[in-house]
């Protein structure tokens, strides 16, 4: 593996899972894979989890890791090929990048979407113009479209809790929220629950808030939520904003929240989230503080998602 | 110890300073006990002693320390067991604190009073809850009503710079200033020196500014400034808010600004403060420019109380 | 070396040269030589490659890096003697700076000027400050008038980049921008190429312009850019606000800008900028894509000259 920007960087799924799951049973096995190795950490947007989890992969490793918040503590990038800069921003990517190249061996990085321009934003041209410009392997935490360290470690969740024969039942439902936030960690989710293919795998969603064809593909598609919570074995909870009406918010139906209520359709589902998430809104409390909420354990193993994939990069070099 | 959020988690006072002054003088020697263990450093409101000196203390064990600042790197936490998170907070403590736990070995943090409801600061809510769903040891870097590293430094100092067989007279006494300041370092320090019992410990400050009973209780209380500082050896220096009227400040009397015409009342004392401290505001310039002044002598044992607290922690993991 | 303010701090300037040239060789060949030793990084002002490079240069000699962001993460610093801090400033810089001398080992400083008073910035009143009250090594991360480790950096890379017998001719030319900029690159790629002496060195800016005449006394000084860039061998480009009258900008003039038309009048010059770099207004964006420019290479020197100069530093310890 060279860079780690969607599932498909990755050439065996279920190999790289069992490999997260080595270093979550074993975390310093490998704690001089990385020596005098540098992981250098941008972030262009907060970031809690895949912060933490990125620093302590690292560690783990035996690499240094060095953390910069891009805006806040240097200069604001600018991205346009021809751009006369005589406004705010202060420096190029094609600049900034060639010397992230030279200062790290790995490049992470967190940029998220405008919610402006759909074309601009599906065109990921800020993660791709580090990727050209870098010349070093690059990682992201999350990306204008895509969240593949959150998908990851939320593949492992379901791989090491579900312990039946038969395929789960995994439902992705859209919930309610009060800000229009990006498709990405739905977009991530479908692209690899598709590309893993051992799950039957449902969205739902009310109208209008179809995802990205290219990420849903293969994937059950319906807009009444009670039909898809039927016998699951997992729910993933997300609110995004509308593909087709470019990030804006369609409607906020509270009847969209996940209860325990509605839990009591599913397979005694676990359920599961990115997080942050808004307790009460997104939702229900009394599912987040009952045994069917995964949510925490789940923010738990992005920690062996990022080494497996820091690993695999370093055992490439 | 395994939390470290009062004076009442010591068992013993005198032998956590002796180790405190041991790592002093050998700041090295116990440099593998926290190999492949990992503090995480929670700031919720800003420092920099406290911050830098927390690091250097993990470091010299050989912990790794990651930093966090909550609400500007990542995200506004919320602590209402039931709120509708539609507002502005965009995480719930019974998310993140859990999460906490299972990244880090030890999580300190720092968490500012709000000043305006005395019940909810003195409740501790902040960092109860913290204690409550982190399920690891917990570290108060300061807290809505307690600062106890503070004040195991400035134990550590009194007793480091007193040679003398007699218990040294200790005064803590108000100062001016031009914000309301909370009362954590106060309470702490009178609940330290109540609770270590080796000095004649007084409390002084203008009527309306008596700290809580349960930390002063066994203070010699005194309005009377001159008085309290008449042959003191040691004076803490200051100020906090109102404890009656909650978060007011009731005087800016700067008669009661220390000086050195007010230091020859004194037993040649010496002087101390947390820091920062507002130079001709709350303390005189000549009095920190004396030979009096140990304010940054204190300061540097903010090393030595957080490894000496770490230390113990670690050893009971 | 005990210091590294600017220039004068070095002893022998082609030996500091070699010694980061063999750094770059091989990073980590002295990666022992900071054990337990301490250096604080102090940001009153953002950055990004001193930030970086600064931090890595620690970690390849082995040392802790800790990095703090003074008025970001803790309070604003006051520098006046005699202040009555009742204003926005929260600590003196002669409690912070003695603190900083017992927490570290080494303590790197960035400080901007206020471009208000130039009698203020050229008194170099914070360095100075910290210098006088920290009373343990400072290394400038620039500071109100010079930018040394940006400077070494630069004839670092004059050195290893001219393979010829001949002294090679280099031209520092002033740029237009939007935003009055600090002197401190110019004054100290002046000072530094002064210094060393293996230089024809020239330096262009339209009238008004004209650097303290402390850095650039020796060089050839001309308003005719032209002149200046024929048979260079480097240009070095750089925007600057006038020294004269202090903090203005006077001119904005475009035919300034270096482009690749210009560059024909050179010797097949080599482009160096400090960086961040606007492009198409302080340089031509042709330039920088083209095989001239080598912006980038200059920038990954600054690992090097960072680790020589704290590889000096400790070995002095």
């Amino acid at each position: 593996m060279n860079q780690f920007i969607s599932v498909k960087d990755v050439s065996n799924i279920d190999s790289l899972v069992q490999k997260a799951l080595d270093y979550k049973a074993n975390p310093f096995k490998d704690k001089t894979l990385g020596t005098n190795k540098r992981i250098g950490c941008l972030f262009l947007n907060p970031s809690m989890r895949t912060r933490l989890s990125t620093q302590i992969a690292a560690q783990n490793l035996g690499m240094e890791a060095i953390v910069f918040n891009v805006g806040q503590e240097g200069w604001a990038l600018e991205f346009g090929e021809d751009a006369i800069m005589n406004g705010n921003t202060v420096e190029h990517v094609k600049e900034a990048a060639p010397i992230m190249g030279k200062y790290f061996d790995i490049l992470a990085i967190r940029t998220f979407p405008s919610l402006k321009s759909r074309e601009e934003d599906y065109s990921e041209l800020y993660i791709n113009q580090f990727i050209k410009y870098a010349g070093i392997p690059v990682v992201s935490m999350e990306s204008a479209t895509l969240h593949p360290l959150q998908s990851f470690a939320d593949l492992i969740t379901i791989k090491e809790v579900f312990k039946e024969a038969r395929k789960p039942k995994v439902v992705l439902t859209w919930a309610p929220h009060v800000k229009p936030l990006p498709q990405c960690v739905a977009n991530s989710f479908a692209q690899w629950m598709n590309a893993w293919g051992g799950a039957d795998f449902v969205v739902t969603h009310p109208e209008g808030y179809e995802l990205d064809g290219q990420f849903t593909k293969g994937a059950t598609i319906t807009h009444n939520q009670d039909e898809a919570l039927k016998d699951a074995d997992f729910i993933y909870v997300k609110n995004w904003s509308s593909y087709q009406d470019y990030g804006k918010i369609l409607s906020n139906d509270q009847s969209w929240m996940l209860t325990n209520e509605k839990l009591k359709q599913t397979n005694n589902a676990k359920v599961m989230h990115c997080l942050p998430v808004r307790r009460n809104l997104e939702l229900g409390g009394d599912v987040l503080d009952s045994a069917n909420s995964i949510v925490t354990h789940e923010a738990g193993n992005r920690v062996w998602a990022a080494q497996a994939v820091l690993s695999e990069i370093l055992s490439k070099m």
